[in-house]
Order: C-alpha cells, then structure tokens, then sequence
C-alpha cells in the first residue's frame, strides 16, 4: 500500500471526501480485520458498539488525564470503573485499579515496583516465571535490568502449567547462595494454551519469601466474572498486582488493561514525581488521586468512559452469558477434535482456546514433518480467507491455536473453521 | 461526581439513552476542558475535527498494529505519515519514526536503548539534562535504574537554556573518575518557559564523547514546521532520538508522540522480542517492520490514521499557519507585559508561552510575598471561569504561565487573559 501513497505531506487542504474515499479504498483493504466473527487467531480484540462511542467521546473531549484537577471527571470515572471491575472479578478489596494501555506495560510497572521494594540489594535480584510465560514477561525483565543470569525460566506440567515445587526448589537455592528472589509472575490463562498456574501454591511461595507476586491474567482475567469460571483465578487474593485486559475479551476496544496492585504505596514510591509545573491545588488532598504517578506516562487518555459505556450497555449478565457461550464453543470444538482420527488435542481448553494438529499416519513421530505439514494445513485454511488462525508450539510440537472469543463469532463460525481444518487435511 | 455514582455495575442492560444523559449530566460538567478557547495551562491538547473522525474509524476497525501481519496497511500509514512529519521537521534523512503514547514513553526508550548501548559498564552510567528539563526526564533515569548519584542536572543560562560548557566540565570530569556518560537530554522548548537548549554545541560534545543525545522537543518540535522557527531545532541532526508530541500543538487528539530514532538496530536490539506464538512469514523481509519491538508495550493502537486525516484535511501550508499566528499572539502579550507597569516577564517567549507576575510596589524583593500574591491573583482569575491558567517557578520566582496554542483561541482570547490578570491584579 504504501508504494501507492504520496511521498510527502500535502501543502494545500483535501476535501474530506477525498480522504475518507481512500480510507475505504486504500486502508480499510489493506488491514487484518480483528472483528470479523472468523477471527480465529491470537486472542480477540474486541470492539463493540458503545466501546467506540466511548472512545469517540473521549477523544472529542480531548481531556488529559494526568491529574484529578486535569480532568476531575474522567479521574473518578476511572476509580469507579476499576472498583466495579474488581467487585466483578471478586478481587480482595485492598485492591485498587488503574487502566495502563497493555498488558506489557503494566507488567512492567510490576517489576519496576517489585525492584524498587527491594531496594540497594536490587542488583542481586531474581526473577521467575514459567516456560508458558508470554514474552512480555521477559521483555520486563530485560527493561527492569534484570539479566538473563538472574531470570528463572520454572518448568510446566503435563498442561503446561508453572510447577510449584519446582519453583519452591529454585527459590531456596537461589536464597541460599546470596540473590535476592524479587518477583514471581504467574499466568492465568497462557496465550499458547490459556494454562492457568495454580495461583494458590505459587502465591503461599511468595508469601514464604516475601516475594512482589504479579499475575498475568491478560485474556483469561476476564473469565473470572463468570462464577463457575472464577476457581482458575483461586489464590489471587495472595497476589501484589495483577493485570487482566478488557480490551481482549471485554468488549472494549483497546487499549484498556486494568491493572489491580495492592500497595499502592509502593506504586507510587516508584512512578511518582511532582515538579512545580505539574503542582495542583489537591495534591495532598488524600479524597483524590492523580493517575500519573501509577505508571510511566505523564499524559493519559479518558479510556474509562468506554469500559462504562460496555459495563452500563450490555449489563454484567450479558457478558458473563458471552463468555460462557464462547467456553462452551470451545469445549465443543474440542470434542469434535478428540473424536476426529488422524487429529490431535494438544491441551486442555478450559477458556475457549483449542491447540490442535493433524498427525497422518505416515508422518507420527516425526516432528518435523509435522511442524511443516501442519503450517502448510493453517496456510490453506487462512487462504480461504474465511477465518485467520495462527499457531505456537507445545511441548516441542507445532499446534493450530483455534481462539473463540470475538463477540460476533457463533456456533456455525467454529462449525466453519472445524470443517476447513479437515477438508484442507485431506488435499 | 464519584458519590453520585452507583457503586457497583449493573446486572441488566442500560439504555444508550439513559447513559448518554448521565454523560451529559455528570460527566460532562465535571471536566477539565482542554479545548476551550480560554485554555492557557499546562500545553495545549488540540482535539481537531479530523483527528475525532481517524480516532472514531480506528476503534471501529479494531485492529492491533503489534507487526506488519496484524496490521499492514497501519503499519505502512505509520511509516508514510512519519516520512511526511520527519520532512516537514526536516529532519535528516537518516532519521526514522514510531508513534508512541507519550514523550514520557518515548523518552524511557531513549534512557533504555542508551543503557543497552553502553553495555556491561552501565552500572557506571551517568545521565545528563538541565535543570529546565521536564520531570518525565528524571522519571525515565529512575526507571532505568540510573540512581541520583549518577544523574547530573546541568546548570541553566539566563535564559533558561543549558550551559554547554558546564555540561564539558560535568563530562569531563566523569570520565576521569571512571564513569561512563551514556546519555545527555536537551530540551527545546521546556515545560516552563519554552527555553531552548544549544543542541548544536551540545551535540557536538555528545558526539566527542559518543554518548547518546536524545533531544526532548514535545511541545516545540512542532514549531519547527515553520521555516523561520526551525532554527531553533538546529544541531538536531547531531541526535540520536527526539520526541515530539503531535498531540500538543498539532491538531491531533491525545495520544500520539511521535519518536524519531537514527540507529533504529540499537532501538530493535533493546526492545525486541520473538516468541513462537508471534512469527509471521514476514518476520524476516526486510521491506516491512514489526512496530511491536519499538517500544515498550506489544499491542498499539493505530494511531498513524488521525495524524494522516490532520495533514491531509487542514493541508501543511494551514498548520503552518496556525502555529505563527500563535507565536505572533505570544509575542503581542508579551509585549504589552513589557509595557504595563507593575508587570514583570520572567523569560524569553519564542514558542506562544509567556511566563509573567505582577509585582506591586510593596512585596518588591520579597519572593514569598510575590508567589502568594501572583498564586491568588491567578486562583482569581481562574475563578472567573474563562480563562485557565497554571503556574511554574523559574529562577526561584513564581510565574503565570500563559500558554496560546488551542486552535480556538483567538486574537480576543488572548486580550481577554490579559484583561482579567490586569483587572485581578488590583483587587
């Protein structure tokens, strides 16, 4: 697209109507369209109706806010959401809010406050996640200035979750020989598979040791609004911080991670600094908070009012149905897939994420084969340009990820996908 | 507002009527407006007609620009509008461009790709900026784990501009005690009276020294659309990264900072990142870029549209404009500050900024009787309801900032703050 565009900016104004023209011939082609109900790849980003409303009254608006007197409105609007939220995921109630643009960020803000906890000593710091951690998990890390001689990569079970006794083992020797353990990140719902750690053991651990617990619930986080769903986030309430994004599952588009923290203290022991130029009337109003002291940026978007706009317009019942739907698309899908000869389950899919492959005969046990046979199968598929799948690997072995969650997908959209999968395996 | 609130989410649905009305009734009055007219705090933050409509049509689309893959045709616009923007800053060729959240943001990438840079000896790192330097810049070194004892803030001319040759000397004098300077930030156009570093002579010592210059021009890099302001951004070419915030002055709705990089392997070096579950066929064509490994957080909104509806709709030439008709406005007031007895201008006014006080006869030589008094003088005229203005120190004085760059103010505007400071100032 881009050879087709002009090399400098126009001098003169262009009508609107030109501008929108190549919008609808020129970019809207050109995108990968995240919303369309055979969106089957990475995790969903979904964007709903009153979302986009939300966001378009917002940045009509044009509010920053960096501080409660930079935007009163949007500063308590944002503590409302987050305390609504929290209520919905049955969090603890020490803990408190605030939306960070990603996942990434606010995993960051994690190990950026967990370091500065544990103060002079932080240059013997060590850090753990498990082998099915995402990869934002090291970029922390790395930005953190923790290097890769004091990161702990702990094995995963049969399912790919963090074994806790492994860990235990790891902590202790690593106590023993004079480092620091300085944080722990467990997964609830891992973007290869949606394993879930068990919080509950990881967090006894952290407590054992002192150690900053951050949980990365990114995309299953949001299941926990569903009661029968909620035991996978079980040991939360042992954690430091936690982040889990709306603008995946939640109807909301991004960007809008919540991130929940304990001690907020410590939060703004290490983001916050307050020049005279940025000084307001209620800075030491304790009624008030001013939302730049909770992560790196100074400037903030209003992007409460849309998660209120979803919250308010479907109603938590709506949302919680949505996602059960979708989990029980998912387990459907993965009984068709252990009831079809020549495919394989590569996981448990317990929030509406199924790994599979298909093995023929011919190539069993040879992994390579199977890793190109198996890419070569999702390339036909995608090419059909009915769904987009995308693929990891588990435990060595290349795997289809089918991820059900955007809002607009139904029962014959997975029905569709399922049929492609055998249909391109037989060509 | 928050007590009005219910204080948990409701169940069922609410109608879109019902919420658009509490927006109006509650959420509405009790903002800060950042785009009226009377808006002289902090910096503008425009909010533009066309900037609304690209941010209302990119939360329709959804999409997540992490790669090229995910998003092309907002990966290309990315690339093409920050080709446009560099060469309207003219800025050298060798320069290229990624649009992140904030220059807080942008400015954190800097510190952490210098600290990669310098390597195994960057625990000897030493960072350096002026005393005017804005809070985001100590905020970054802290993140990244640069303590106060090698933060070096460089003392300020008259004017309010870093002194070159202190900086030599503060260098120099590390290097000798075995320290490695790594990174110095210059800013053109500071947060308090929109001073401009030398970048030329400060360069030029960066260079001597092959430390890493990152030039922070939020606000006035903007400016430099203008020929006859670029001179101020002269000795730009000599950086390694600058920041400039479209969001401010020109036209486009908060967030989108746009950060220029010459090295941008250094830049891919520190923040990439390639898990399994995110390689795409394109990861290694060398004609598309993955806009994920330029910064801190992985998912990314597309930001490039709005920036790309702004130059189209109002045309180069009509930005160029507006940003002199603000900085002839700056130039009126500050002229009839010089002229109106019992005023005081505290700074040079090169960027629409004029920092001033009022000193009566009888505080004359006593700061704290002058800041009391220029600090009620200001909460009165706020008071008003008409004008908004925020404060800063400069040299140990209390100074009204008034900053003219929304694109409603106009020529009456302008009058009107003065009219009301004079008018305040004898009550």
């Amino acid at each position: 697209m881009r050879a087709r565009l002009p090399a400098v900016a126009p001098d003169a104004p262009e009508s609107f109507d030109t501008i929108l023209r190549d919008f609808r011939e020129q970019i809207a082609p050109a995108m990968t369209h995240w919303g369309h109900p055979g969106w089957f790849a990475y995790f969903p980003s979904n964007s709903s109706p009153p979302s986009v409303l939300g966001e378009l009254l917002s940045a009509g608006l044009g509010a920053q806010c960096m501080s409660w007197e930079t935007s009163p409105a949007a500063t308590e609007l944002e503590q409302t959401v987050m305390s609504w939220y929290r209520q919905l995921l049955s969090l603890p109630e020490q803990f408190t809010g605030v939306i960070q643009d990603s996942a990434s960020s606010a995993t960051l803000v994690a190990f950026l406050t967990a370091r500065d906890r544990v103060g002079v000593d932080h240059e013997r710091l060590v850090a753990y996640w498990s082998s099915e951690a995402h990869s934002s998990v090291a970029k922390a890390a790395r930005l953190a200035d923790i290097p890769v001689e004091r990161q702990r990569v702990v094995p995963v079970d049969g399912e790919f979750a963090m074994q806790p006794g492994a860990l235990a083992t790891m902590l202790a020797d690593d106590a023993r020989q004079g480092l620091v353990p300085g944080i722990i990140v467990a997964t609830m719902g891992t973007t290869s598979s949606t394993a879930c750690d068990p919080l509950r053991a990881i967090g006894q651990i952290a407590r054992d040791h002192k150690v900053w617990f951050h949980v990365d619930a990114a995309f299953g986080g949001s299941a926990a609004i569903v009661p029968e769903l909620r035991p996978l986030l079980d040991g939360v309430e042992l954690s430091d911080s936690m982040v889990t994004n709306p603008h995946k599952w939640l109807l909301t588009n991004f960007d809008c991670s919540a991130y929940f923290v304990r001690d907020v203290d410590a939060l703004l022991h290490t983001f916050s600094i307050a020049p005279e130029y940025l000084r307001t009337r209620h800075d030491h109003d304790t009624t008030v908070v001013n939302f730049r002291d909770w992560g790196v940026p100074m400037g903030r978007r209003f992007r409460a009012l849309k998660l209120w706009f979803v919250l308010r317009s479907y109603g938590a019942a709506a949302i919680r149905s949505m996602i059960r739907t979708h989990v029980a698309l998912g387990h459907e899908l993965a009984a068709w897939v252990d009831a079809e000869p020549g495919f394989e389950r590569l996981a448990p899919a317990p929030l509406a994420l199924v790994c599979l492959r298909h093995v023929p005969p011919a190539l069993q046990g040879d992994e390579t084969a199977l890793a190109r046979h198996n890419a070569a199968l999702m390339a036909r598929v995608n090419a059909t340009g009915t769904v987009h799948l995308t693929h990891t690997t588990l435990g060595g072995k290349y795997a289809i990820r089918v991820a059900i969650g955007s809002f607009r997908t139904e029962r014959r959209h997975v029905a569709e996908v399922w049929r492609l999968l055998r249909e391109e395996s037989q060509t």
